[in-house]
């Protein structure tokens, strides 16, 4: 390593994207370049940011003549040492991250698709560059996840992730904790508020949680898995029934990414759908837009990460304090730790996934229900652990929790209760978390 | 730096301590030899455990001819690469230490109370001698917080630390709310349970959190604090009284280490003692021997990280991490980026520190007496947020929460309501974080 300590180096950052992320980290670049400076020990200089459209009006903390259309020809420079890429999505993402790579930059990106998506063609470009790939800023926004899960328990096992990735399903699911109201209405709430997009697919239904549950089941059990791994039901079908249910029994109902591993450690799953928590679970209050991350490990314990999960400035924090460090070693020429995969374990589908359920029946208020109920239960192997009979006649309804089955074993258990005469309808399945209900 | 992919290297690691965290870190640094080799790239050898007394039916994970209780010849071996100190305490320690990496060692330490007294001396000879100094463990245990601060939120300001950062404090507060115990009985059961030592003064009297406070605030401040420069204040004046009037209002007692800075961000502050938080803040749900540290900044916004604060197996996960990251740093032969301490902030005195109060003061029951201790208020500029009477004749009680004021203005107003003829005894002052009371 060559050293001038009277001509310090500078280092040529291109920002790709310039929303609500980009132009706050354009504008902590610009307005912190001296600390930086100091914290890196080389000045940044922001050479170019490319946007998807010409708006020559733009407002920018920067020059404006460094907007382009042109990102390809960005990333091909040559001459850059950090490309932060917060455009987000599959292509052109991936492309210009590979080309970033490729060309000699070390990469930041918040981009939790194109990561769950295919980051084993990511990792790899960037081992065989040498050069780093760091992506804080993909999971529960400013909340530092990533590193601790890469580096501060790199020394410990962890078991198990429970995470609260994302933040609109639980503004929605708390609203309907907190007010009674169904879905469709706190959707509604939701968006008028902005915590919810226009079309809020993305987040409703789990693919933004399943994408970050792919990303820390990998880090967390080092090895791969994708967004296709992963089971996925989002809270569309949460009702309000549910919730008042589980306040019932002590509980809250949250939207998890759940990352857990066989009791031998030799397979893996990751999934997301809504569960019902007990109150006094560190997740449980949990509140508003905020995330957090619940890991346990062997040594370290009970650990949470909690924090707001998204929003321009917080996700900013995160890209920056990345930015900060592949800067760093690009000045030291080294790179962090690659990704470790090595450990290759086997994927549990859902069906062998071990939890604990709630299921509220409808049924027939005469005798024998109960039995029939039971026993339906008994032939699959699913022990109960508590059972509740509410309202009488017409409304009569059977509650039943479970101690831990097999999904697969739950599936059959409630085929078989959908056949039975005396039960009008399964009208609930949600699984629980926690022991002691 | 060369490379012999069929050789590979071995990095020679000694410990110093081998008791509740050092026989866990043994123990982990034999069983996990493997997968440790895999993450670093080397092997881990273990070539010295230096103990205190020459045990030789003493227990370990390791060859007990490593046993040795020459410390000081360990550390000067001059072919280590990784130095574990677990020892405690000033001395020897701080000789060890600097000797370790005066001999080409990089520095793994648990040691607050060495860091917290003499940090600057040791950073420096990290420096000088181009090795790491790690001490994740050294606050909070297993949580992640010191590689956050120095990693994740570089590219950030952090306003405000606020930490429950001992265990044995928060399990008597705990039990003081929970069961109504005063602070003897809580203590004496703590004790019983092994939550708190025979001699309880280094946790209950605050200097244990007073070192961790040290240490948040220089990283957090990028400044030295030590511990001379924390006001400290324990719980052993803690009243029941005063935990149920903290409920009263809808908060809880804990014992808080809090970091913060002037206004204009040119003076910074650390101080322990015990504060009424309101029950929805994130720390109040923090039970038993938990810590949590809660982190406001600029641009994250608030992130809280939660798990065991002690413990043998917690604290070396901690120790393993940063075994792991100085191994690897050894092996590029490269260092983490040094302490920054280029702020040199100001430190203000307590005096100088701006918080709100609950005041309890036992007054007679009669006219005018509200006037009076308005008017005490007033004359020195403390503004009243509400005041409660509570009782009438001999047990009349006047309970008076304020707005932010200064330390200093406090105590002038204390001063004068106990010189009050009316006002019997001021039997309790405890700060108030939170908004909203």
């Amino acid at each position: 390593m060559t050293s001038h300590p009277h001509e310090p180096r500078t280092l040529r950052v291109a920002l790709l994207g310039h929303g609500a992320v980009g132009s706050e980290v354009a504008r902590l670049l610009t307005r912190d370049a001296d600390e930086l400076a100091q914290r890196i020990g080389a000045r940044l200089e922001l050479v170019g940011v490319a946007v998807g459209s010409d708006r020559p009006d733009r407002q920018t903390a920067f020059d404006p003549a460094l907007l382009t259309t042109d990102a390809a020809a960005l990333v091909r420079r040559g001459d850059l040492d950090v490309v932060i890429e917060l455009i987000g999505g599959i292509e052109p993402a991936r492309s210009l991250v590979l080309a970033a790579l490729e060309h000699g930059a070390s990469v930041v990106t918040g981009n939790k698709a194109l990561l769950a998506e295919d980051g084993s063609t990511l990792f790899a470009a960037a081992e065989d560059a040498e050069r780093d790939l760091s992506y804080e800023a993909a999971v529960a926004g400013a909340i530092p996840i990533i590193r601790p899960l890469r580096e501060s328990l790199t020394g410990d096992h962890v078991r198990r992730v429970l995470g609260i990735v994302n933040g609109t399903t639980n503004f929605i699911l708390d609203a309907m904790t907190t007010t009674g109201q169904g879905f469709d209405e706190a959707l509604a709430e939701a968006q008028r508020l902005g915590f919810a997009e226009a079309d809020p697919t993305a987040d409703v239904e789990g693919f933004d949680a399943a994408a970050k549950a792919a990303i820390l089941a990998s880090l967390a059990f080092h090895t791969r898995v994708t967004i296709e791994d992963v089971h996925r039901e989002g809270i569309t079908t949460v009702t309000a029934d549910e919730i008042a249910s589980a306040d019932d029994m002590g509980c809250v109902v949250k939207l998890l990414a759940i990352c857990d591993q066989s009791m031998d450690g030799g397979a893996v799953s990751a999934r997301v759908h809504p569960v019902m928590i007990p109150k006094d679970h560190p997740l449980a209050s949990v509140r508003g837009a905020y995330n957090a991350v619940f890991v346990e490990s062997e040594s370290a314990g009970q650990l949470m990460f909690y924090g707001p999960g998204a929003g321009g400035a917080p996700t900013a924090s995160a890209v920056l304090g990345d930015v900060v460090s592949v800067a760093r070693n690009r000045l030291l020429e080294v790179t962090a730790p690659p990704e470790r995969t090595h450990a290759r374990r086997r994927l549990l589908g859902i069906g062998d996934a071990r939890t604990r359920y709630h299921i509220a029946l409808d049924v027939d208020d005469k005798a024998g229900v109960l039995a029939s109920v039971a026993l339906a239960f008994a032939d699959n192997e699913v022990s109960i652990s508590a059972v509740r009979q509410e309202g009488h006649g017409d409304d009569a309804q059977l509650v039943v929790i479970t101690h831990t089955a097999t999904d697969a074993a739950l599936s059959r258990t409630v085929q078989q209760l959908s056949d039975l005469p005396m039960v009008r309808e399964v009208s609930s399945v949600m699984r629980v978390e926690g022991e002691g209900l």
